[in-house]
């Protein structure tokens, strides 16, 4: 299986346009693997990787050709993100935010071609949507802000930016923790919630300038890993947004979330890809280092001990299992005819990221058993993997809240919702 | 996905002929399914399902059609395998060793269509093969029977029963330990080593008649579970073979390996498939009790109770897992073009198989420690998985060797051999 | 550390006066063993133990001196559970449920002490404790039967029969779902609930008879292990017991828990001894027929290849995390002075009783996976091993559960009741 | 259990001098805590913590009277480091690796007491010991330094390091790759072999002065955790030592690893309750933390949630395992009578450590899960329990290992050796 590109370890059966489109990723993996070790000691994004990504026409990876993009599916985001996770992972992970954005943009063409929306809402709602798509494609960053640090226990994400209506366009105020890129993208795309709304369908988005009067960035936190990620978020203090900018269709955010054929809100599953990409990463990297390392009194490879024997076949199936539950909701979210209902996919969804976000934590955690006190360092392929791969367990949620979800979907068909509105 | 038959559920993208073949199946999986406690009780393979098996067509199933047979592959073997485990393991099981002796006709074809055999041996090999195939297709019942008690720590099957060549033919000594449809299957497909030879190259097949002078079968052992499955075994005293019955061209049982895509001699993972069957079956039965069953105090449903939703949340993950790796491998050895080379099939086999089975054996502990007291009994669909399914762990070897021999493989390339011949 | 007393594995500071009551409990070991796999076979308690058992002094083991028994306390019960549970589990958890009667003369007796009994309430608990006591070292088998099949979601136990004030005593009606020595016990100690109460107050005992009228064993179950300790039950229809036999006092049963040192009623960590003894037998067992058999072509030991060297380094970690468990335990609930609250005793043994149960399980799955198909029986060791040591895990609750009460006392100080009172 | 001196968390049965001795560890607690954030940034040991140590009269712990110390024993050295750990894990280890000298000064003399030296050797062994007890309890830090970074197949630890004879001394030269307190002890007590010498015969020990000609410190390393512990290690270029400061006996370190009574040389079980320490402090802080911070919607504290049930149950359990194996292997070591050979005791020892620093990550994993992405920093208490815990998983060994070391133990009775002289 030699010369095959990165993401088809992931993707086994790409097509020939989806193998282009991979190769196109394929070149940009060396600068940021040269480049991994100093951003996460830096605890910063490399800003010349926007450049660098821009040239190499990935901007609207997933942005269909007649928007100007390259036509890609969620099947080339993930081989993207996977082959960028092998290389620096906080950059892929950057990457992935910005194509979610892509989702604010088909959903909503989505709903309107399955008439979810009025005659009346169709062409504000194409528009936004239409913008979101070219300006992708174009080469801007956009990237997508969701996450807020207040907590509801019956939604996996709490929304209390609130967007008041002035002349004009809309004022928002808020707070969004966690989101990748902050003070690289081009545009924040900001899910909030219209004042005076209790329910998912006051939810809304806007498209917030980096440098718009009134957004500032958080504090820099200290990450423990995907340091190089830019992922401080943004305050919002009465910013103005034309109207526009925003997508203020009362329900849209509901409607869009109806058209998405698995997992959250589309694409989600290309984030576990990263992790996985990074997993393999370590796992490489150790086979290596332990072939090639050997006993002073015997000459064997140290990989040959019985305890690296254990450690190794534990990693091999730890890794696998990652790739499986990945593959398969790949397959589950982009097969034709669907050998799934949307339901199924979403309970299968639910375990999934936690089990390969674990599974991908344990590949990384066997490396750093097998590697022994040497490479017990904070730099290291060895110490950083199990920084970043640690992150992968509270950014999805970890696998124990994921079984937990599925079970309550399947004993009493009652799930969790997605995202909530909260007045705080 | 409503009306989809069993085996749909593993191979969820069935074409319309392995669909036909499936549906055979599915017609008799009531009677297995009526039939299942009481050969468990007995510790007895229903003799009448012979007839079901041979009516329902299915005797030919992964036969080609050019020899008569359904013409199915591994795909229709595996949904097959599995549709019965979900009604009677043992007799999916015994079903299983039936087909594997299609192998034993086809793998040799393979090898005399790679050249693999001299001009002058490709008469008798050929005439073996198809005898196989035609026997098969034809109904009758051809049991394969190579494990032995004997342990060799450098191979997986170590083989001490002897062909001694008499005039005429042979006469075969020894004993086979484990087997199903003993004193069920019309002939004994046995594998022998010729006298003299010390290595694989000595390994051989022969066609012995259930009730073949010399023959015997070995005491009934009380097996843990599995026990409809008539796997006692058998002992050849100076069984006399015709020439014409016997494939003993030195060379062609190593050769008919080399031929094989994956795992083992071929079709072994479809083995693995009834306890994916099995495990459904008890998956399913819990959900459903548990929904049903309430608690006296607040009339809700015991499966909701917090460590039921624990249970239910890790029972769910386990079963997927099993389908995972099970489909992952069918993938393995049957997707055209290939996508991994047969060492990494091999390799990716090794520890598939026990994971597998662990995950299995870990849905009917799930499904024991969630249904109580009340269930933990012999009989009954929890018990009797709990039975069935631990038999996985050391019919297959247990996960931890499979792990080993991967990481070996991985690490030194060094792989244990499949069979040895050994002297006794 | 040669000549132990079975039961110092367990108890390894035993006094001179444990070590005479334990070497009364060694001389009946060979005889447990003798028959305990004919008492798995049938599916019954061996009648003869009874005598044994008598005659061999142990029926007052843990009843004080002063009430005729031999003194010991917990550490004793502890060490003979274990100690018969390497013979034969199904006798040794008979005798538990015997000596678990123990604590409805011991508790009522110490609420006296602490002045929870109102002057008048003396005389009638004292006479009823005492009696019980007596009975016991007199060599009576008391068997106490609490558990019902009825469920509820805020209380560990649930009860619904029914006592009925008559002329001259009470009416009994209802139903023990599982209660060891069935037909075998002289006497069943029935928890039942007083006509009219519906808390915990209206909890009552009452002394019945084996062969009362009304009384009638349930049918007996196949049960997958512990299958000869004649645990099916009993039905009672309107039995009449006198007012002597009764202890009826509204409260008593309440105050009499208030009065357990540790875990649950008092005593009941000795039912997780017979599962860590019967877990050392088969880990014994397995070790010793190991290391005996040889591979055919190395002449090793079989337990010195490197799956067997993973699989006993695991059984013994298992093993060896049974004991610390209830070790621990063991102190926390008699060491002078405690070193522990009554809630930390209480909190720590919800999770020690599943850990206990789920280690020994997996030592009996580590044995069943190493020792293969020839040892996957029904009989023999291992595969009674695996079906006994699977009972632990549902009679005292998964593990599952003790972690999510722990957690529940820990963060909310809200805790499980032990029984419930129950209207059905 | 109110007012317990830290340390009595893990010794619950402290003799009242005992306690004495730890109220001094006590005092230290709060200085330790508040600083270990700023040494865990810097990646150093905070040098005024010397002096704080040796003004609390702590370096002599565990020297007897006799010699000037304070008399405690290896339970009062688990108590100390325990209680460090929960306050500054890296102070704790530092702290740990000078009391390991005192096994250096211990043992020598056992062994003269024992028989094991020659009368002519006798004057010099128990110079040398004598002398570092003193010389510890004067006050004076000395840091044990055995390991080295070559790898042997046959001991856990190989001495590459030499020593040559010359004129009044001896000539060291070596590097020593992981010694706690570089740069800090006044001496280091460096283990080398005797030119010449290819066995364990000829392992020797010197005082070799922080400062002596030769000595350098090697590159300070980014270490993952511990990082305030100063463990960089040394490298010796033909430092010269006078004979006085030596133990060149041949044979002498054999003869004091014989006298150990259990783990390894003597003490090292007070590492793992660094481990210890430093879980219960994280899973302190998350308790705290998780039952104070409520949700937005319905008030109830985030502990309260299913996953947080879950995982707090899973923590609890993982948490007591901890404590259960290490408290096991300060009772093996230090009961009198013992109550299990030496051999038990090791092999005990090989299992405990590895379980019980897996044991204490996974508290810290569990706090990480739980606390989510606000807290996946790398300070702060989450982030760095992580981080210093992980470290317990590579400088004790993995417990992957240790199952195997005693797998081996126990069917072939064939212990890897602790130490090797390996030329290089």
């Amino acid at each position: 299986m030699a010369d095959r590109l990165t993401g088809e370890r992931l993707v086994n059966d790409m097509t020939v346009d989806e193998k282009s489109r991979a190769a196109l990723v394929e070149q940009v993996l060396p600068v940021l693997r040269a480049k991994a070790e100093q951003a996460d000691a830096d605890g910063a994004f490399p800003m010349s990787h926007i450049e660098l990504l821009r040239d190499a026409g990935l901007m609207g990876l997933i942005v269909p050709e007649e928007y100007g993009g390259l036509g890609g599916t969620l099947r080339d985001l993930a081989a993207a993100t996977y082959a960028m996770g092998t290389a620096c992972p906080s950059t892929a992970l950057s990457f992935f935010f910005h194509n979610t954005s892509a989702s604010r943009g088909l959903l909503p063409l989505e709903a309107i071609e399955s008439g979810l929306f009025a005659d009346e809402e169709i062409p504000v709602v194409r528009a936004f949507a239409e913008k979101v798509l070219r300006l992708m494609s174009g080469g801007t960053w956009l990237a997508n802000f969701a996450s807020e640090s207040v907590k509801s226990s019956s939604a996996n994400i709490a929304i209390a930016t609130t967007a008041v209506a002035v002349d004009g366009g809309w004022e928002l105020t808020g707070e969004k923790s966690f989101g990748c890129a902050t003070g690289v993208a081009d545009y924040y795309l900001v899910t909030a919630r219209l004042d005076g709304y209790e329910t998912a369908d006051g939810l809304t988005m806007f498209l917030v300038p980096r440098d718009a009067a009134g957004v500032t960035e958080r504090p820099q936190w200290d990450g423990l890993g995907m340091r190089g990620s830019a992922n401080h978020g943004i305050k919002l203090n009465r910013v103005f947004i034309p109207a526009d900018d925003a997508l203020a269709v009362p329900g849209a955010f509901v409607k869009m979330l109806q058209c998405s054929r698995g997992s959250f809100v589309g694409n989600q599953l290309a984030i576990t890809a990263v992790y996985v990409g990074a997993a393999q990463g370590v796992y490489d990297d150790t086979l290596d280092r332990l072939t090639r390392k050997t006993f002073a009194d015997t000459g064997k490879s140290i990989a040959e001990s019985p305890m690296h024997q254990v450690i190794i076949g534990d990693m091999t199936e730890r890794l696998e299992t990652a790739y499986l539950w990945l593959r398969r909701q790949l397959l589950l979210e982009t097969c034709e005819p669907p050998i799934a209902t949307k339901s199924e996919v979403y309970a299968q969804w639910r375990i999934a990221k936690g089990s390969i976000c674990q599974a991908a934590f344990d590949v990384a955690m066997g490396a750093f058993k097998a590697s022994g006190t040497s490479s017990a360092t904070m730099n290291g392929v060895v110490g950083r993997a199990v920084r970043d791969l640690a992150m992968g367990l509270v950014m999805t949620f970890p696998p124990e809240r994921g079984r937990l979800e599925a079970a309550s979907v399947i004993t009493s068909n009652k799930a969790n919702e997605l995202f909530a509105s909260v007045k705080v």
